[in-house]
């Protein structure tokens, strides 16, 4: 592959182009994962330095956001892309949208993993740890799907978001009862809720990545397809 | 103005293209704007009935937004915009996607609203109604700078986010310091603490569409002005 650097774009046909895009999005997808994984572990091995990398991070998420756009916009006032190409142009807007919100959420967790550490260890951090598991496997394999451009996966991911909503559901209830019992835990425990709340969306967006990537392959949205399904 | 409906697009020219995708935005604005009005009303007067339109209302803000994206990818696929119209019709894209979220916040609120009313009313109900107050005129007067191309409002609404911080910040405190001195209010505090965040959250998105009014009109982004303002 033709080596192209951001500043110094030569790049010969629209494939590169579309693939340097394709890139992009690759590279912005795995460095939100990090943000994810690392909001995550800062809230449950309460580790302040950890969070502090992922607020530093969230510069360089909202920049490969801005540069995305502008690749986006590049593309179409020089290409003007047709079919296939229009509608995987189109949809790396959408895609850079999911993970910069992906990535400010996981801003906010390390901002509370920060705060939290100022009181006791909760009880509850075990079921955040579970919750936060899947929603990072679920962003895992669907960003895989995106690599992949790979409709299955995605589609797995699409319907295992009950999966994410049960676990905060769980999250929720667990917590508003020891912030009842306790009324110490009324402060952290808000955070927690918030924190539950944060992962539950970037689950959301999961979800969305992967309509993004069912649009892009097929040229269908995934609702109306799930819509027709037996 | 030439009469086009939906389902029937006589469209003869690019201008008239692009006021249908302007006057789509407008209405989908327009009914988003009642989404929130509804969804704070059916908060502050307990009203269950208001709740449930907002509930309803939600599918056709959905389908709105769907349309647009539909009628941008028209518009790229056939009309190959450049320079301004390039710049009007992808932020379209970004104006659909920020008022399906108000939307959808709006909705949120409204099922927390049909919660609260199985529980007395709380105190900050008049805190929540001034923060309300607050984020449903920043989105008129960010969606009255979108109808009229004007930068100068849309830079008061993405100044005024300061205000929209502070009085959530305050609703935040007191539902925590009433949760913290009577364990009966920690369930409906905890939806009061969400709605708080979803009208805060409303907020962040009227500052999104005053950067999109700006980047429209000026072909600039709102940050590098007020970061090279005195």
């Amino acid at each position: 592959m033709t080596q192209v650097s951001t500043h110094d774009h030569i790049v010969t046909s629209y494939g590169e182009e579309l693939d340097d895009l394709a890139d992009e999005i690759a590279r912005m997808g795995g460095l939100v994962e990090t943000q994810v994984i690392d909001a995550l572990t800062a809230v449950v091995r309460r580790d302040a330095s950890i969070a502090k990398n992922v607020r530093k991070r969230e510069v360089t998420v909202n920049a490969m956001q801005v540069e995305i756009e502008k690749k986006v916009i590049r593309l179409f006032a020089l290409r003007q892309p047709m079919a296939t190409d229009l509608r995987v142009t189109i949809t790396a807007l959408r895609l850079a949208s999911d993970l910069e919100r992906i990535g400010d959420l996981a801003k906010t967790i390390a901002y509370r993993a920060a705060d939290l550490n100022s009181y006791p260890p909760l009880d509850v951090t075990q079921r955040i740890e579970r919750l936060g598991n899947i929603v990072t496997r679920q962003l895992r394999e669907v960003l895989d799907a995106l690599s992949a451009d790979n409709v299955e996966p995605a589609i797995r991911v699409w319907r295992n978001d009950d999966e994410v909503d049960e676990h905060y559901n769980s999250v929720i209830k667990e917590m508003l009862l020891l912030m009842s019992g306790d009324s110490s835990l009324v402060d952290p425990g808000a955070h927690i809720l918030f924190v539950a709340k944060n992962l539950e969306r970037i689950g959301d967006h999961c979800t969305n990545i992967a309509e993004a990537v069912h649009y892009q392959v097929t040229g269908d949205t995934l609702e109306s397809v799930e819509a027709a399904a037996p």
